[in-house]
């Protein structure tokens, strides 16, 4: 056993939103599993490596997986510093865990490089911050994505509970979302935003309610896309950057807890 | 008016883990306005720079908050390039809203940098995926704090309804957090942990059961902790890198819903 693997997170597409540490494991790497997503000008910085596209779009079907674990294994046996590298934070929807243990079974080291989640650069674009004093304490991370045959993902009860949420995954989804939402009691006025490929020139960012999520959505090309929801959103509204949003945002007293 | 503000994310702690726009940004700027927990070695990017400790470690009185808006307004009317430099990512639990407004009001322009978020450096230290296939696909990011006079966080509602928790600023209150919990119907036995300065050689890892959360966090000294709670944990523990967690992790389909 001579290699370390580092699971790196890319961030969220802009390639000057790596972070240094990344910038100098990429330098330094033998070889690098890359995803889909990951800009070319980052797999740049590779520049001795061997580049391996291994990451799927969402969507498609995941048996892959297993294989992805083997060879990440195997390239630890005859590489120093080996890279899989993956959009957003490797620990946030990245299925990083299946990789760490396939590796600590083979007694693989490996490290963990954070990295810019897709929700952190969209509130970035937005102009909006997450958690407002008075107004936002917490924020939920969710998709409504479940592996085929796993019991269905817990989003609703999460984004339900939460003042801001963020779902991952969810663009092709929003019709579905939206109907939840509103079935469980949010109100078909809360703020909404649908930010694509955030921090990319491609990026596109559409705003509105609650009630019109899924034409929001709809909006978009094909590109990564989050979905949020929160009272935090009309702040940025009221600061003339998302024009659609002009009602004033609700005290947490209002909540209902 | 000649200058933009720029809100940048510092990331958790070790200085390699800012992100490259955030350097190219520091080593542009006229003048910094940063928080206490900014390491030296970031800072000293922005050599060409005035630097002026503005931050507040959590839990001191915040009347300063309006003080550093109008410094900042007043620093983009004699500057190019004005940066506020916070610890993590500035639009979670940073406060960003309200010198966004302020700078807004005052038509200077804002660009937000985002950053590395102390729940993702954590995660990486621990070396456990926050969501993981058929197990956790909703994360909570929260605060037990509110600010004097606003209502009070409902961040017990999205703990409870998220697979996986990430406290904030939530360390000193840990009694009570785990009182609340018990209280709320989570078991005793879900997994936890504490990670204190996360990123940085300070670093320190306290993890075990929600039943001795307090006692935990308790043996934190005085840097910047957050309280992870969820099932996610017992993978760390399976692959041997948490050693007071050892029980298998229960699948999603035991959820309440």
């Amino acid at each position: 056993m001579k290699g370390t693997v580092y699971l790196v997170g890319a961030g969220p597409g802009a390639p000057d939103l790596l972070t240094l540490r990344a910038a100098r494991v990429l330098r330094d790497a033998d070889i690098v599993f890359y995803d889909a997503l990951v800009h070319s000008d980052t797999l740049a910085l590779a520049e001795r490596a061997e580049q391996i596209l291994v990451g799927k779009r969402c969507g498609r079907h995941s048996t892959a997986q297993r294989f992805i674990n083997k060879r990440l294994v195997d390239a630890a046996r005859g590489h120093r510093v080996v890279v899989r590298l993956k959009g957003g934070d490797p620990t946030l929807f990245g299925r990083a865990q299946e990789e760490i243990a396939a590796l600590r079974e083979a007694n693989v080291p490996v490290e963990i490089i954070p990295g810019v989640t897709a929700a952190l650069a969209a509130a970035a674009e937005l102009g909006v911050s997450l958690t407002q004093r008075g107004l936002a304490r917490s924020v939920a991370l969710a998709t409504p994505r479940a592996a085929e045959g796993a019991a269905p993902s817990g989003w609703l009860d999460a984004v339900l509970a939460a003042d801001t949420a963020v779902l991952y995954m969810a663009a092709r989804d929003a019709a579905r979302v939206k109907a939840e939402l509103l079935a469980h009691g949010l109100p078909a006025s809360r703020p909404v935003a649908v930010v694509e490929s955030a921090s990319s020139p491609a990026r596109k960012i559409f705003a509105g309610r609650l009630a019109e999520l899924d034409r929001l959505a709809a909006q978009c090309a094909d590109g990564p896309a989050v979905l949020l929801v929160g009272e935090v959103l009309a702040a940025a509204a009221r600061e003339g950057l998302l024009p659609d949003l002009a009602a004033p945002a609700k005290p947490l007293a209002a909540r209902r807890r």
